[in-house]
């Protein structure tokens, strides 16, 4: 997209005021989610193992698209971004690499403080920080995880798969 | 509501830096509008004349009313907050006086620019600096204030009334 001369006018703002700006900006428009998924796995009987994705993403009508490459450019200097499939006028930047997550998106909202979105991210860097330490990798850390994802986003969209869903044959994916 | 430790936590931050993070919000969760509407005028062969009814809000769901209580007492210190009807767990916070609006609203946004906002919203400006000069009191002015509201808000709802069902009639109301 051609930079326009409100990015121009973006990029000469600077530090806190840009940063606060940015945490402001994300408050409202911004999202943390950790989703949980079945990915295929052969080595266990039902063929499939439970997996978690964390999510940062800030949603944005294709008008303010030159927001999002201003976020992706010049504030954290990672993430994608692409449209939605529905509705088609939306577009999302998103990071969802863990060590990304962790690194440039949980420090810097550690620093800058959302307001009514402070209480989910916290839990969200939980998340990630337990992640980073790989206690996802044994039962009792996957179960921990999976009971602060379920204490988040109370509003947000109904989850695919219940706790029980997951936690039932569970054990299999943790035997080795 | 009772005061909660976020609000606690956001009273803390002070300054441009406070400025800053409630302009990133705003940009995302606000709006900038002029309605325009006809009210009772028993001095008109028809009975009622066109009137304009600029309007800054602030949308919330009611977890986050105390963020929206924060604007009214710590930031802007000014403006109502009601209940939205539908959607009913909505809260506005809105400031709709026209001298207020020019020199708490304005002001603060002409100092803490938006992002993605930042034309609809001076256009908004250009409108409430049109109206405390007065110019909406002669027909010259009123159109020329009606042709600024039209040209905002492209993506907002659309408006009760055209631009011509305006301009019908409208000389009657501007003849002494």
């Amino acid at each position: 997209m051609k930079k326009n001369k409100h990015y121009e006018r973006m990029k000469r703002l600077k530090g806190r005021e840009l940063h606060r700006f940015v945490s402001g900006f994300v408050d409202g428009e911004g999202s943390f989610s950790v989703s949980v998924a079945r990915q295929p796995y052969k080595h266990l009987k039902k063929g499939w193992k439970w997996i978690l994705n964390p999510l940062f993403q800030v949603y944005q009508h294709e008008d303010n698209l030159w927001f999002l490459e201003f976020l992706r450019d010049d504030v954290f200097k990672t993430g994608r971004i692409h449209r939605k499939s529905s509705p088609y006028h939306v577009f999302t930047y998103s990071v969802e690499n863990r060590q990304i997550l962790q690194e440039r998106i949980v420090s810097f909202f550690q620093k800058y403080r959302l307001a009514t979105k402070d209480e989910d991210f916290q839990i969200f860097a939980l998340v990630i920080r337990a992640i980073s330490e790989k206690e996802h990798l044994e039962e009792r850390g996957f179960k921990k995880i999976i009971d602060l994802v379920f204490s988040m986003n109370k509003h947000g969209k109904q989850r695919k798969y219940s706790k029980e869903d997951i936690y039932k044959e569970l054990s299999e994916q943790f035997r080795n």
